[in-house]
Order: C-alpha cells, then structure tokens, then sequence
C-alpha cells in the first residue's frame, strides 16, 4: 500500500473573488510581465523559461515576475515531473473583470 | 502696454502618444487614483479638493496622486484664480488606449 505523504502544493492560487481591480491592473502595468500574458494568450501552456520576458532575465525577477501574475489570478502554475507550466486563467479572470484583460492586450504596442 | 512675463506652465502635461501602456496601467493600480478618475468621469471639472479621495488624505498624498494621472496622461490640472481645477483627458486617452478606460471603471466596485 503506497504511504500518503500529506504536503503543501507547490504554488498557491487565488479564487478570482478575492482578487481586487488595483491587484489586477498592477499585476498588468508592467512591460515584461505583459509580454508574458500575452505570450500566455497565445500559447496553451508554457515553462516558466519559455514564459520569460527574455533570455538573459535573472530567475529571481523571473520567479517574481510570474508570484505576481499568480497573485493576481492571472496565471496558473503546477507542476509536471521536473517542469513548472504555466496556463493563464482566462476564463475566470474575464468572468471576474469582463472586458479587462481583452482590452489591455488590444492597446499592448506590437 | 502690458508687460509680457514668460513664465513656465505650473503643470506638465504629456502627448498621449508619448504615454505607455505600462504607467497608465500604473496610474490606475490604485484605489485611490481609480476613484479619483472615477469621481472626474461623471463630474466635467473638479477642484484638487473636490477630486480627493476623502477629507483626511494629505495634501502631500493628494498631490502625488494628481501628478501620477497627469503624467499617465489621464487628467488635465489647470489653475484657476487660486483653485486647481482638475479634468479628465478622456477623448484623447480613449484615443490613445480604445476601451481601456471604459473596462477599467465598469470593473471598479461600486
């Protein structure tokens, strides 16, 4: 019989609910962490490496780059064997702020 | 005949077009601001006072928040006699980010 080994997830995501709006636009108003929405929005799932603003950016600032994305129930990230992929909540994240997110990826400079 | 005094304008304000996404984002992150913005929507013109986001914030405060919608090109400060009379740039936002603004304040909690 396998042993069940209780632990913590990994990553800690928000309910939308519990999200407020100035989280949200702060989680959005900032260059690296937009182009990794939108990269997001157009991809299923990503790595974290290949979620990354750039390929010199630091794992630190990278790491905190996507804290903050979770934060803001605007990513979610789990777990597959050594890899951490990373979805974006689209659908719950317009169900909490309709229009938002479609808006501001509109008015991101190409 | 009058003198003519050059002086510099008491504020700055930006073209929209020189304004990024990114610091109207930051601009609006904010309870504050956002109901600031909120306030001058529905009113045409609000003095510095009138726009506050409530009686006790310090001017100090006050006055950095109005620099910040000014600089993110979102409100036009104008002197007037001795009263600053603040206005929503909002045609020329709305130009320059179609939609944003709009999604931001229906998804402002009431």
């Amino acid at each position: 019989m396998a042993a069940y080994i209780p632990c913590m997830p990994r990553f800690t995501h928000p309910r939308l609910d519990d999200v407020p709006l100035d989280l949200a636009l702060h989680a959005l108003a900032d260059e690296n962490r937009l182009g990794m929405v939108a990269r997001l929005a157009a991809a299923e799932r990503l790595s974290c490496t290949d979620a990354a603003p750039c390929d010199t950016i630091p794992k630190s600032t990278l790491s905190n780059h996507l804290k903050l994305l979770r934060a803001a129930g605007l990513i979610q990230t789990t777990q597959a064997g050594r890899e951490m992929i990373n979805t974006l909540r689209r659908a719950e994240f317009d169900q909490r702020f309709p229009g938002l997110l479609a808006a501001v990826l509109a008015n991101r400079p190409a």
